[in-house]
């Protein structure tokens, strides 16, 4: 039962293996889960030290992943960096760091982003118009942006910043899909002046989402504010551990944007073959806007591949990587096996 | 460098060999950590399953633990229960669920409490008098307590709480020791009328600090609140695996209280036998409170063992339990050293 509702009611959400079961319970299992934009190509797993789980995470611990996360990402310095289990946690003390007024949201995108400011206490609004953020006191955007990857300017952001911080406002960046690009449009060292805060996800990129890590960078005073909100001992010991290994790790993070790049465009011309047209997207999942989107959506799941449909809008999906070649050869199956309903459907309905 | 100050600084803590170190540079290693309140027995260590640290959590997976801990814990239903990474993030969270007030703190206690009210806005202060919390709109207490073991009667706990209630304020009763009892104190199954928030800490009875796993009980709407703030996939993978089987193994609970008995009973043995009189404390820690506290706290920490102590109250010290055989033997070595340079002190400043 669900007590609350409206604006900070839960939110449905991709990669739910249980409610893909209830939507299609007659799939051949296991589903092969493309409903979200996480790397199928984790980080390797390596043993935990016992200590990792039965003693309280070491504060020099934290120092140490603080440290390599401003390096990975191009933060000045650890000071300007608040580790967290996962941005998802974050974003209502992001939204809570300005007095409740008006947010904007450029949307569509990301729905917690709204959620997480009505929690917070402000009057929420999706924009579909980047210029219209500069009236908000709170203004988020996901860049680039999930679902469909669109990309906004580096050089854009920072004024809409300036705008902003003139009034007391912020900006909220998420870069949780930065990873993949385009690095030269990331605020992550952009953020001594103040009044914004770039939000970057551990788990899509590492494909490690059960861990739960995410970062804020913002200026100092305000990385050590949300560090207050959080408390000592924040990040579980596994989430350090994996945190500091796989983003001091270059040359993984080097070779895997390649593989993912690769991938893409395999998926891309794998959708092209049944003439499903991929209109943006990123390296860690393509967003395609046609016509026949729910049948495909439908189609796909009944033949155990599940992919991200938006209820709101019937006619965009987003797909995800498959993980291995019986991956790929499923999604091959299961759009041959919608591309021959789709041509026996004018028949059928001829008759 | 630490920008904030005042009462939402963040506080000092036991745990940390990192400082420990740097507070006895010439102790033997490694430290025999006997600074926190955590089991060293932990919970039996198996393998995750990758999935665990790859995929998100799945809300199934979070239902089914909510449920376990309900029971485990005494609460009457999985709705009147938020499950959180660790008790300690929930703590800013529980006091916002009033609006900014007058926050009662029954002290001197985890310094926490007061950090976490501090920073939702309310006016803090510590009182040594049960009845006084009457006044509070926030009032806040441990039970048992830490460091000190004192217990609340739960007749006391439910009349506060209704004269809480009554002016609309919140009783918040931190039960992360009562896991070793004294469990008919409990408040776990009293949280229909609502105006009470209990918290469960899950890494300190079952020693997996590391997890980070802790939860509210309350009235099903303000459970679901502290859900909406915490947003999906606040609990890890691995902390959903270990709550899952730990806190459904009743048999490793029983059997686990009464080794905890029996290591305290031990302890207190041990300290007797050197004149320090434990004054109180649960079956994971034992409260010293004596004039030589200060001298012990130096004299064990040189030998490489690790107690807390307490900056502002120089006479008493908190001790863990030692976790094997060679933990008990280096303490014990310790307190004979220190018995030594006790004896030898006065004939020196005699001489």
């Amino acid at each position: 039962m669900k007590l609350l509702s409206g604006a900070i009611a839960a939110v449905d959400h991709g990669g739910s293996l249980g409610r893909a079961s209830a939507l299609f319970p007659h799939a051949p299992q296991p589903f092969v889960d493309l409903s979200t934009g996480i790397n199928p190509h984790s980080y390797p797993l390596f043993d935990l030290p016992a200590t990792a789980l039965s003693r309280l995470p070491e504060a020099g611990q934290l120092r140490e992943l603080a440290e390599i996360a401003a390096s990975a990402y191009g933060a000045p310095s650890a000071m300007h960096v608040a580790a967290a289990p996962g941005t998802q946690i974050l974003l209502p003390r992001v939204a809570s760091l300005v007095r409740p007024g008006k947010a904007l949201v450029l949307g569509p995108t990301y729905a917690e982003h709204a959620r997480a400011a009505a929690i917070a206490g402000h009057a929420i609004a999706e924009v579909s118009d980047f210029d219209a953020l500069a009236e908000a006191d709170l203004a988020v955007l996901v860049n680039p942006n999930n679902p469909d990857g669109r990309v906004i300017e580096k050089a854009r952001l920072l004024d809409l910043a300036a705008r902003l911080r003139a009034k007391g406002g912020l900006l909220v960046v998420d870069e949780a899909f930065m990873d993949v690009g385009p690095i030269e449009q990331s605020l992550a060292g952009d953020l001594a002046a103040g009044g914004i805060v770039v939000l970057r996800s551990f788990g899509k990129f590492f494909g490690l989402a059960g861990v739960r890590l995410g970062f804020a960078l913002a200026d100092p005073l305000t990385a050590e504010r949300l560090d207050a909100q959080l408390g000592p001992w924040a990040v579980a010991g596994p989430a350090l551990e994996y945190g500091i290994r796989a983003l001091s790790d270059a040359k993984w993070q080097a070779d895997m944007r390649q593989r993912l790049a690769g991938d893409a465009v395999r998926l891309d011309a794998l959708l092209g073959r049944f003439d499903v047209p991929a209109a943006g997207g990123t390296s860690l999942f393509r967003y395609l806007s046609f016509a026949e989107a729910s049948t495909l959506f439908s189609a796909l799941g009944e033949r155990g591949v599940l992919v991200r449909h938006f209820a709101e809008r019937p006619q965009v999906l987003r797909v995800g990587l498959p993980g291995n070649e019986a991956e790929w050869q499923r999604l091959e199956g299961a759009l041959a096996g919608w591309a021959a309903q789709r041509e026996d459907a004018p028949r059928e309905s001829g008759r």
